[in-house]
């Protein structure tokens, strides 16, 4: 596919899914739109992603595009009537148009008449499908082994970590995929369920739905975890991934110096060991499972002797290979999941 | 109010919400509707409760009739045609209906109408709110104590432990009052949100909103549990309501003799105590608190002696006073939890 993605005003720096989709998803991209960096490249900013020229807006975009999609999902996750122009124009001109905003473009009146008078696809990703159930147990029937990504925290480096586990192991020649759950990811993979979107009853049922719909067709399935077992907010979601993946290793995900719930500053992080028992004594009963291995985010330590430093501390304390898989790639943890 | 309850063809040991109303509701029951047991009272199949007679259908009702409940849920939680004179009737009389189905009969056509015409208030309990949000780690700030029932499977007494912990509790004079989080602790409180239906971001907020809503009215707050932390299907509900409530203490509800999870035989129950361990290690982070008491449902052990020497060994496994609180009252659990 070659995509477009709109992310006016904050490439790269808070446009989490348009960077995503950069880095990690098997598109080409044609073009960013962002009005106020018009003229400016990726490359300028993100050199280590593929490069695209950054527009102002979607009729800037060559031929051939098959979908915008949106890269930034403000807070409230609204939709900016600015960004009309664009997903208007890219319906006319016969785009599909991916959005994982709380506001569904499905519902939009025009976007909705556009996409049937153009047949293109809306795809709002955060809206769950309407077949879901309740979990049965049987996620662990699978012929992949299934690792799960589990934090202690939301922003920890889960999806990262996921992505940059699959990918690796791709390299080496494992036929590996991922099971997206959230919508960064689920717009890099072009497929998945918004988990955290689903009725509470089904989240396990969610994942099992997922795990067992790939993985007799791959060797190894990275799950994407959510939030935090600890979380005072979103613990929910977490305990029902865990349970409804029936992974047989986790990955521990860890953000250096980060003392404090993000956004709960009243709440400390328990240390990663404490994490580290609190999943394996949650899983067990369900479906054992281990830490096998830890990802712990040293962006911002400068110095890379000093987050070596830091990720042998972390691997020490969890007792589990560890890495920071953009810094030093993640062969430790998987040699260890594997 | 004085209701009717819609309970054909199952009552009494399929209608599970037309017994807790009958038992626990501030009610006055005027009938019960099953067709095939018109003519008989209550008082013929549960002598404990309050009587009422048991008629063929909503015709049969003595006025005045504030509501009609919907007191059975079958499996799939469809609407039966063969209730819909019962339904549509009592909206002609000016009643309202409320329910605990999936089908919503706010979604009914015909029942709509019905109820706008003649101004009646159509509930349809598992609808959630549509004002719910995240969690904001708050709920410790009310006057109230919280207490939550938290158990080791579905249907282990968490609803029955939760309504005569309450009981008991304003007997002794305490100002106490039940959060409600399923739909038959909704229809008996006439208040409250079906957790499992809320968005599983939501989960905990849901729980939160309520104690906030009511804990600086009350001396003690009970808070109706779900499900089990160890629970395959079911787990995210449990532990979005255990991060949500923030509970001040926990009692752990158990069957006697329930080795495997219901519906889910190839998954053996860990041990109870194995359950205060989960529970209390993964309250902590958020709210620390530790089970203080026990309740165990000993309903199919028939000699009094037997139930007494069960209840006596759960309450050593869980190292807490227990009871069975139908059979034996709640005392000891009251005293431990205040």
């Amino acid at each position: 596919m070659r995509v477009a993605l709109l992310a006016h005003e904050l490439f790269p720096d808070r446009a989490k899914t348009a960077v995503g989709v950069l880095r990690y998803a098997d598109h080409e991209v044609a073009a960013v739109l962002d009005r106020t960096r018009a003229g400016e490249r990726v490359a300028d900013h993100l050199p280590e992603v593929q490069d695209a020229p950054i527009v102002a807006g979607i009729d800037d975009v060559d031929e051939p595009l098959d979908a915008l999609i949106v890269g930034i999902a403000p807070i409230g996750g609204g939709f900016d009537e600015s960004w009309r122009p664009d997903v208007a124009g890219a319906l006319e001109r016969g785009c599909d148009v991916f959005a994982g905003l709380h506001y569904f473009l499905g519902d939009d009146e025009e976007f909705a008449a556009l996409a049937e008078a153009n047949d293109c696809r809306l795809w709002d990703v955060r809206r769950p499908p309407d077949d879901l159930t309740v979990a049965e147990g049987r996620a662990d029937e699978v012929a992949a082994d299934v690792v799960l990504t589990v934090g202690t925290d939301c922003s920890t480096g889960k999806m990262t970590t996921t992505m940059e586990l699959a990918a690796s192991a791709r390299e080496r020649g494992i036929d590996a995929a991922v099971v997206p759950t959230g919508q960064t990811g689920i717009l890099i993979e072009g497929w998945g369920i918004a988990v955290d979107r689903t009725v509470s009853d089904f989240t396990a049922g969610a994942v099992e739905q997922m795990v067992r719909e790939r993985g007799d067709d791959h060797d190894l399935l990275v799950v994407e975890g959510q939030g935090a077992i600890t979380h005072p907010a979103y613990s929910a979601v977490t305990c029902g991934i865990l349970h409804g993946a029936m992974p047989d290793a986790l990955v521990l995900c860890h953000e250096a110096g980060r003392e404090a719930v993000h956004g709960y500053e009243s709440f400390p992080i328990p240390d990663p060991s404490q994490h580290v028992a609190l999943y394996e004594d949650l899983a067990a009963p369900v479906a054992a499972a281990s830490v096998a291995g830890g990802s712990l985010n040293t962006s911002h330590i400068a110095d890379d002797a000093a987050a070596q430093a830091a990720v042998s501390a972390f691997g020490d304390a969890i007792d589990a290979p560890a890495t920071d898989p953009v810094r030093f790639g993640t062969d430790t943890v998987l040699d260890a999941i594997r």
